[in-house]
Order: C-alpha cells, then sequence, then structure tokens
C-alpha cells in the first residue's frame, strides 16, 4: 500500500507537470508578443516534462505519466493489468490540477483570455483545421510509434540510462510534427486535463483523444511484440 | 577550510555564469532584430548554464548555484544546514559579479539602454503584466517541481550520470513557461544579481523573489521526503 | 531469417519514422503562421527521428535508415555487404509508406496544398536557388562527415551509450547548416519517400540524392579507414 | 609519427566541421526569409559541431578543435606543450578549408553576396555595435568560463562520457549569449578561417580574435588550478 501511494504520487506529480509545463509553455509563452516560444518551444517544453519526469519519478513508478502509455505497456508485457485503474486515476487527477494552476497563472492578468487553453482538437478546433481523418491517422501513428520507442528504448537490450532521454524527446518529436494537426495529444490524460478548464468544443471531442491514442499505443505495442522483441531481453 | 573555499570558489563560479549566461542571452540576443533568440533561446540559455556548471563544478561544490536550491536540499536532508550561509553568501556575491560583467558588458555601445536588464517582477514589471496572486503561484510552484526533479535526478536509484542534463533542462523547462509571469526567477541569487544594476522597481519588488522560491524550495522537499522517498536510497 | 524479419522491420520503421518525422515537420509545421518551428525546428525534429530510432531500434538493427550510411559502413567493414540489399528495400519501402502516411495527413483539409512536400533539389527546385555544384558539394561533404561521425561515435574507444545523441544531432546539425541549399537529403530513402508524393521536378532530380550522398558516404568511410581508425579498436 | 597524424588529422577535420558547421549555418540558414534559424539556430549548430566532433574524434585527439583550448589545456596540465604547435596548425588549416568549403557553396547561387561571412569583428564590424572593450571583455570571459567548464567536466572526478555533451552545449550557450557582441569567436582557428574570404575589416580585427581567446583560456585555467582543482583526480 505504502508502495502504490508513492507510485500514484510519482504518477500524479509526473501528469500534472507534463500538463502545467507542456499546456502552460502554449497558453504563456507560444504567442507571446515578438520573443514567443512558437510551436518549437511548447514541443520543446512537452518533451522536457518528461525527461525531467523520467529521471527525476521513473524509478518510482515507472514514469508513465500517461494512460495510453500505461495501456500499451501492459499490452507489451511490462507492467500488470491490476496496476492500470490507479495508474490512470492518479494520471487524470494530476492532469485536472496541473491544468487549474495554469488556470490560476493564465488568468491572472487584466482581461485575461484564455483562448483554447491548449485544449486538442479537430476539424473547426484544429489549430489548422484538420479533419477528423487526418486527426485520427495522426494520433494513432503518433502514439503507436511513441510505445514502440518507449518499448524499445526501456529494453534490457538497450543502452542504460538513456531512455528518458529518447522518451522524453519523442514526445519533443511528436509535437514539432502533430501541433497543427490535432494541437497533440498522444495522452488522454493531458487532453482532460485542460478541456475541463477550456471551451466546450474541447470537452465534446475529448472522447477523440482517449480512442485514438490508447489504440494507437496498443497497435504500437503489437507491433512491437510481433516483430521487434526477441521474447528474452525485452 | 580548504575543501571550504573550493566549494565555495565553485558556487561563486557556476552562479556568476548562471546570471551572466541566462540574463545575458536575455539583455544582449534575446531581442536582436530579425534574428534574436526568443524567449524560447533565453530558456535554452539559463538550462545550459545549469548544464555545464553541474558536470563542471558539481563534483566539487554539488552544484546547487541557488539559495532556494540549497535550502530544498537541507529540508530534503542532502545537504548541511552547516554549510548554508556560505553557500548563499557565494552564489549571491557570484551573481552580483555576473551582473556587474553583463552591465559593463551591456553599456559597451553607443546609445546603450539597459531597459529591464532580465530582472524579475510582477504587475506592472511582469514582462505579461501578471499580478502578485499569478506571480506567487507560479513561483512557489516551478520551485517546488524544480526540488522534486533535483532531489529525484540526484537519488541513488537515479541513472548515473544523468541529473546534470536533467536540473539543467528542467530549468529550461520552467523558463519556457513562466518567462512572461515574472521573467523567471526560482533563484533568489539570480535575481538580486541583476536587481541592483537594474531598475528601482526590481530592487523594491527583490523580496517576492526570495520569499517565494525559498517557499516553494521547501515545499517541494517536504512533499518529496512525504510521498516520494524511500528513505533509504535516496 | 527470424533475425533477419526483425532487422528489416526495425530498418522499415525507423526510416518510416525518419522520413513522417522530419518532412511532416517540415511541411506542417514549419510554415504554420506567427508560430510555426522553422528550419530549426525541421533540423531538430530530423535529428530527433534518429535519436529516437538508435535508442529504441538501433540494438535491433544497428540502427541506419539510411542507405548511404548502409554502403558507408559497409566500406568501413562495420556492416556485411551481404545485408545491404535487404537493409536497403527496407529503408526504401519504410521511407515511401512514411511519405504515403503524410500524404494523408497533409491533405486532410479544405484547401491543402502539399507544395514542394519536403522533396530535395538544386537550381529551380533548390529552396535558396542553389545550383547543381553547390547541391553536389554540400551532399557530398554533409554525408562524409556524417559517416565520420557515425564510424567515430560507434568505435569501441568511444564513450558507450552516447552514439546516438551525436549521431542524431549530427544530423540535426546537417540540416541546420543545408536545408537552404538543397533541403538536405544526406538519405536516398528520405528523398526518395517523398518524392513519389511529390512534384515532378522532385524525381527528376531524385538521381542526385542516390549518388551524392552514397558517393559522400563512401568518401567519409575512407577517410575514416586511412586517417583515423586504429585497425583494432574500431 | 602515425599516432601524431591521426592526432593531427582529427584536429583538421573536428575544426574543418566546427567552422563549416558553425559558420555555415550563420552564412547560409540563419537569415533564410521567414523560416530562418537564427542566432539561436547558429548557438545550436556551434555546439553541436563540438558535440558531434567530441563522440566521433575526442577518443583520438582530446577533440580541441580550438587553438586557445590547446593552450588552456596546456596551462591546465592536461595537455603537453610540445604537441601544441602539431595541434595549432592542423586547427588552422582545418578551419581554412572549411571556409573554402563553405565559400563555394555559399557562391554558388545567382547574385550570391557573402557578406560578412560570419567573420568576427568589434565595433563598426560587431552585429550590434559594441565596442572593443565590450569585445575584450565578452571573448576574455566567455573563454575563460568555457576552459573551466572543459577542466572540469574532464576531471576524473566527474561523470564519464558526458564531457562532449557538456563542452559542446557550453558552447552554444556561449553562442546564445555573445554573437551581438563579436559575433562570438572564443577560437581563434575559427575566426581565421572564414576572416581569409570575407571582408577586409576582418582580418584587420583578426589579432583581437587570437588575443582575446587566448587570454581567456588561460585565465581559466588558471582560476581552476587556483581554486577549484584538488591536484590529484584532474
Amino acid at each position: 500500500m505504502h508502495s502504490n501511494l508513492k507510485k500514484w504520487s510519482a504518477e500524479f506529480i509526473g501528469t500534472l507537470w507534463l500538463t502545467l509545463g507542456g499546456c502552460g509553455s502554449a497558453v504563456l509563452a507560444a504567442a507571446f508578443p515578438e520573443v514567443g516560444i512558437g510551436l518549437a518551444g511548447v514541443a520543446l517544453a512537452f518533451g522536457l516534462t518528461v525527461v525531467t519526469g523520467a529521471y527525476a519519478l521513473g524509478p518510482i513508478s515507472g514514469g508513465h505519466f500517461n494512460p495510453a502509455v500505461s495501456v500499451g505497456l501492459a499490452v507489451g508485457g511490462r507492467f500488470s493489468w491490476g496496476e492500470l485503474p490507479g495508474y490512470v486515476i492518479s494520471q487524470v487527477l494530476g492532469a485536472i490540477v496541473g491544468g487549474g494552476i495554469l488556470y490560476v497563472i493564465a488568468t491572472g492578468k487584466a482581461g485575461a483570455a484564455i483562448g483554447g487553453f491548449a485544449t486538442n482538437g479537430y476539424g473547426e478546433h484544429s489549430p489548422g483545421g484538420y479533419n477528423l481523418t487526418a486527426a485520427i491517422v495522426t494520433e494513432v501513428v503518433m502514439t503507436a510509434i511513441f510505445l514502440i520507442v518507449i518499448l524499445g528504448a526501456t529494453a534490457k537490450r538497450a543502452a542504460a540510462g538513456f531512455a528518458g532521454l529518447a522518451i522524453g524527446l519523442c514526445l519533443t518529436l511528436i509535437h514539432l510534427i502533430s501541433i497543427p494537426v490535432t494541437n497533440t495529444s498522444v495522452n488522454p490524460a493531458r487532453s482532460t486535463g485542460v478541456a475541463v478548464f477550456g471551451p466546450d468544443i474541447a470537452v465534446s471531442q475529448l472522447w477523440l483523444f482517449w480512442v485514438a491514442p490508447i489504440g494507437g499505443a496498443i497497435v504500437g505495442a503489437v507491433i512491437y511484440k510481433a516483430l521487434l522483441s526477441n521474447g528474452k531481453d525485452d
């Protein structure tokens, strides 16, 4: 129980950090006049939430910070299905608290307007106007490859210690590609954590950012097991 | 004594470098016409001062470069309270010398205007006009998570060697999020080192950038000890 | 055979990821209004496809993801000539599938125009209008140094574990320099994977992005063997 | 002799790469219309030339790629004075060949104008109009700290394997701060390699970019030995 509390705390804090840090950089700094960090800065921020969380909290909980990752790791045989509910609940609660902290900060100025609040979307709520098909393909493929990278970089045969960098920078890369399409989710908790404070359309489209990332994670884990695993050292 | 001199020298030089490097990138290069590095470049610069300082000087002094970090590590049981005064004095002196070198460089051109000189602030002195509440929440939360990352990434169970990257890149991440709110402190020495050369309002608001980062560091260390530590390997 | 299938799968997926990720960032996000990632973001994305692929898939196939790299490694004595055809076929197929996925996403919006689709070119198809000579010099020199970095960073005497970072970030660096000249290939598979979906001129100029990178890779491998190798530990 | 040839080749190639890569990114890509990499991209490129060179060539020659570094390492007791002439000659020749390759590429387009060709300068040749005093302070301080980082990160007590990252990213950081002042040298070979192809004023100011970096390197090495070294493990 004590051990579970530590794991849940680590997942709660890590997902809080992912949501506050990644979405916070987008809401507060991306479009700052003249010197804003842009989408590349946001991509870097999301990745660094995972880099920092992985090295600090990974030894405690594995450093998932993402329900799709937890599901994919369970499919891949690296995580116990029995632990899944506790992890997912911790992640979603952490994301909502992270979104709430961001809401307090973002509204702490005269004339504040939170806009899309870094929520995910498709169609009219896609940053670049991409349709539902493009959104599904993007979220499924990105999450599938994310899981392949996670499973490969944490395999026993992989270089020890580097997984946190590889996985975090993979999330940066995913954002460098796909923010214009869906604002990039690949993480249902992150999507939920800001949707509850964001515009109504974000909530009405939230289902996609649970279904597609989890579906993609399963696809990635299945591909890894079928084609890439050697069955013993990973 | 000789050992203390080395530690104090390392903290002095490291904090000089953090202040000169981070604030220098902001003052000299952030808004350079057309090709300026922007807030993302400043965020990267701050983080790299810690990455470079951590690998070069960390083995000597632990590489704090920040009074809030030293306090947080003492609360977390990783640093001796007796060493705190020497560290903090070295850090503040280093930051002021770093600020002074930057002042000499920045004023070495015709029509030079140092502007805010990368000082921290809230309300009318916040880059994005954020109020005192937003500033306090930001500095407390960012420093708290900074300490959790530091304590976690330097725990015995963490991947050896990667702490310098994780901690430095955490500072980059913190800046990617929060420059618009307070110009990002999380470090009382850095705030002091430029405030003494900057506009009067920076000095009058300096108290916040001692209180909030140190308060946040204590919060982070307490959370780490209560929820994340296993009491033996970290 | 089973072992070959795993290697081919790893090369297929890795090159798919390199093409989808690198070219995807260029097509979807580089010129996004006001907050686009620019050429620096594209350079980072290309490099991170290799960083992530190297740590996840490198232990399986060596992580070439590039016919020029496979040829150069064969010249350098690090890869079997007999394995070359299977690797190159897997890489080209992966790149084409990656280009195809990108095509589906990029055309999933009203009024979509894929433009150059991140294809490589010279003369009128060079982003900056550079001529054939500049293009050849650029692709040969960049690929030659890429191979020197690969051969050096994976030598037995090199720091273990860091090769994936050094090689991936070398690809980022190559893009930071040479996107304006040829849109940067140094990889015939990546060039092919988008040319088949891109404008006609990309196909008519595709020969250069097979000849020059492979020629450069051979030059780099020969220089490494002649001047830098010590014949035993690498 | 054979061993010397390998070292000289490594320094020649590494300094060629530093000059071609760093200055090439500046000349070709920094100000590319709308999507240019800016000073932050150039800073990243310079740093990555050292990251890649350090992991690939460092095991052969130590990976100096810079006469000021070689002098500072000799002062610090980490490099033999007798090897200095061969290293410096190799570095300067490599830088000039790198500058020459860049000249060929940069002039390979209609209406090409090389402009400042990434040369270093002060006063009217400073990118931001900084005077001689600011230039001297900048180059001396930046190179001094660069040497402290190099000596510290390569000490026996430092985390093994990370020196290449710390040192390369230190060069990125130095550029993030100081490009506006002198266009950033801290490396006499890099300054020379482009000055010979650049405007006359670059040659007439070249003396400063030999004197100040080497002076700064000596200062840094003396500080390290006096205050930071423990005399046995580094």
